[in-house]
């Protein structure tokens, strides 16, 4: 979270200056590992979703881009120049979760999650979210954004009865449904 | 997020002034609906999070302390002078991710979603988890705070072999892990 927030604001504390030097951005760091290491929301997301909240009160279109666009790529897809580590395997999450997201990539390389490889994973990561968040700054700005996710379609199918408007109504949200549950008829 | 981020630091700014004065509230208003709707961490959760975080450098257990509590604590508790709608069920998460926690309620209510109920419920749990979070940062003024969340049992079953120091390491996180995972042999 901190990585990606301190990216963004950070770029402009230098660019713009005043008003984002009043921005301590160092009250994000709280949301690495999912929130002080719980596993939920990727801190990659919430620290580039509060940069854009940040500069633009259209934020709930472009935070709901990214994160359909984290859950459909593999990552990660930056190379820096020094790296820490060389990995080479890329995941798709399918989920904003760090827990989910961090286990795939985890199961999918063979490396444990307690180790520099995976480190300079989320390193690269960080990278790749908040250059991707940036991008769809400057196009909601160059007035070129255009929001192109389509949610899972478990979402759609289990979410006209389970989501808002479906007869039942019982829950929120646009994650896959079946990560988590298994379909019943 | 908002309603938990502008209660805390809202308080602080009336009462201790600058620095407070400069941090724009508004900036938390991304998480509401665990972040953009998508149902991942919940907003009070986000919201007292950063503001824990804001204040103290030993944000870490405080913040771990504050989710532990989230998971297994009846919501709501709060009672309003004048309350927008009359709810009177409570439910337990057993999870901080949005998504779990109103899919709860709203099963153990029977209560859509899409209501004014459903949304003074969270109302209630903003003022619940804000307040607790105070608490938990006045304990830890007063050197009277003191861890006391354990998490879910499967958290230890299945991370002595998949998160941290185990033989397979592929995971991270605090949640419990039988919400979404069926055990195996």
């Amino acid at each position: 979270m901190y990585g990606a927030f301190a990216a963004i604001i950070g770029a402009l504390q230098q660019k713009a200056g005043f008003p984002f030097t009043q921005i301590p951005v160092e009250m994000t760091k709280y949301g690495g590992g999912g929130v002080a290491g719980w596993g939920t929301v990727c801190g990659t997301l919430n620290g580039s979703a509060a940069a854009i909240n940040l500069v633009t009160a259209d934020y709930t279109k472009i935070i709901n881009e990214l994160m359909g666009w984290y859950t459909t790529t593999a990552f990660p897809m930056y190379q820096p120049a020094t790296p820490k580590a060389n990995i080479t395997t890329t995941s798709v999450a399918g989920s904003p979760l760090c827990h989910v997201s961090v286990s795939k990539w985890s199961t999918a390389s063979g490396i444990k999650e307690d180790s520099t490889d995976r480190k300079e994973r989320c390193g690269r990561l960080t990278a790749d979210v908040a250059s991707k968040a940036v991008e769809l700054l400057n196009q909601y700005s160059a007035n070129s954004f255009a929001a192109s996710f389509t949610p899972a379609a478990s979402v759609a199918q289990c979410g006209s009865c389970h989501l808002k408007g479906g007869t039942i109504d019982n829950s929120v949200g646009s994650m896959d449904c079946v990560q988590c549950h298994t379909p019943h008829n």
